[in-house]
């Protein structure tokens, strides 16, 4: 058993994850990422035209730049998911792989969001079979195909224009009006002839057929006809804060679950700080500068803890 | 006369201003970026490896990676010094070049910071002639001479190691102990030969001869001798924050004389916003990765404000 105390653990791998990484190094802390998605939401982004350095870039290749940066430094990035978290005597205990642990004197978490799910009958039955949560991912599955994407985000409307170039017809279906994505976006899409736009609609159910999906059921009719048929449908309509491991350690929440933090990503526990897509720093504005600036900051934060604390 | 009025004036062109741009842009803001120094504070530093996505970069041409950002999408980038703001029946006309001004409905101040003076005898009058504030400007005029470099900060110390590879010997006075650096900046010009560190000293006058640094005085002797021969003096002292524009506006400042703002960016005059270096948000945490996100986060207020007040 591996009796080393690190300085810090980081959890997870996406921007936040990553930048608090390279800021621990250059304060040469010793620690380590764990994170078993590489790149965390970032890597499914199907391009990043937002990222100040980058007119246009792959979310996966942004992401291997700063892994490579992070790994530039001497740090491991262990692709592990981790299964818990303890804390004893002011040391946390780090679980992965059932029995292995590694251990820190701090914390940062940095564990994004999870795919929020629409919750309605064929979703979990239909998942690969022509349901996905990801165009980049499954998107050159449906050439020529007929699909739906489900939301209105800019997560949402970037993927329908990026299968408009793949499909032949994709049909958005949003619960309001208008979009609430950026109007660059909106712009962007209302272009493409074959995208259309279903308004405060609902996908109430997925069906197939030999195990593939072949129709969606809406709660309201859309010319005069309450089922579409298509062969996919993406759904994108938003995050849920990845907060399993840090519930059973107390961490204060807000609200709407993302994990509370000071201005300088503390949270109310000693030693546990937390930055990027899972915390409320930013309130709902989650980008990937906002992530990096907090990584860093809570980067800062666990040197100024650890310099105090060993003073 | 351009009766004009834009959505947004950003006055700067440092991370924080292009980075307001390229999220303004996808928001649709008619909007320009104000400023003559092309990447702010950026531009001066030789390498940047703690922006994520590069490992090594030089902030010249990081910052213009940016620009071409804010380019690309149709935005000009007005090579111009600010020289006034005012406020009128809730529009900002905002003044150059003499008689000239350009309106807008909302400001962000992105002004960053500029480097602060050592206030000393000789500083003033042998500027450009020895005494210099830039490294990566000026640091190939002391090809194998002597210099000294004055500060402790991370610039300091990214300057120092930056010269040293120029110069034939470098001091780095610091008038505490040990250096404010990262530890990463003291690990990596502690290693270097001809680099001298001499802690708890200040520099009371800079000499000259024939319009020429010839020597400087310090406040206590070192190696017996109060006085150090030597060619050049780098002095990286900290920032001031530009905010000669926003105090005749009545913009609120911090004790250190920083604009205040709220986590979404805004000062406490409607319609003016802040980011960056001359903004409080992150204290005294000052980086390109804060920079850009603050400019995200205040692009997008300015699009919440406007968006409410058309409505």
């Amino acid at each position: 058993m591996d009796n080393k105390i690190y300085d810090l653990i980081i959890i997870g791998t996406g921007p936040a994850g990553l930048t608090a990484s390279i800021y621990a190094s250059r304060y040469h802390l010793n620690h380590l990422v764990l994170g078993s998605k590489e790149g965390g939401s970032l890597s499914l982004a199907a391009e990043v035209e937002n990222y100040p350095g980058f007119k246009k870039i792959a979310g996966l290749d942004l992401a291997n730049k700063m892994m490579e940066q992070v790994e530039a430094f001497g740090v491991e990035i262990l692709a592990k998911e981790t299964t818990g978290i303890e804390k004893k005597d002011g040391v946390f205990k780090v679980q992965f792989d059932g029995g292995k642990f590694l251990q820190a004197k701090t914390i940062i978490i940095a564990t994004g969001t999870e795919r929020r799910k629409l919750n309605v009958p064929g979703e979990t039955e239909y998942l690969g079979k022509g349901v996905s949560y990801c165009t980049t991912c499954d998107g050159n599955f449906f050439k020529e195909k007929v699909v739906a994407m489900v939301g209105g985000s800019n997560a949402a409307a970037l993927g329908t224009y990026h299968l408009s170039n793949i499909v032949s017809k994709i049909y958005l279906i949003y619960r309001k009006k208008p979009l609430r994505a950026e109007p660059f976006w909106r712009e962007r899409i209302e272009k493409e002839s074959n995208i259309e736009i279903i308004y405060e609609t609902n996908v109430v159910e997925i069906l197939g057929d030999e195990g593939k999906v072949t129709k969606i059921k809406l709660d309201k009719p859309y010319k005069s006809n309450q089922e579409l048929t298509l062969d996919g449908v993406f759904i994108e309509i938003g995050g849920v804060p990845g907060t399993q491991l840090t519930i059973p350690l107390g961490v204060d929440l807000d609200g709407s679950g993302f994990i509370k933090v000071s201005s300088d990503m503390k949270t109310n526990i000693e030693g546990i700080f937390a930055a990027g897509d899972v915390a409320n720093a930013t309130g709902e504005f989650h980008q990937i500068v906002t992530a990096t600036a907090e990584g860093a900051l809570a980067a800062n934060s666990v040197y100024k803890y650890l310099k105090g604390g060993q003073k």
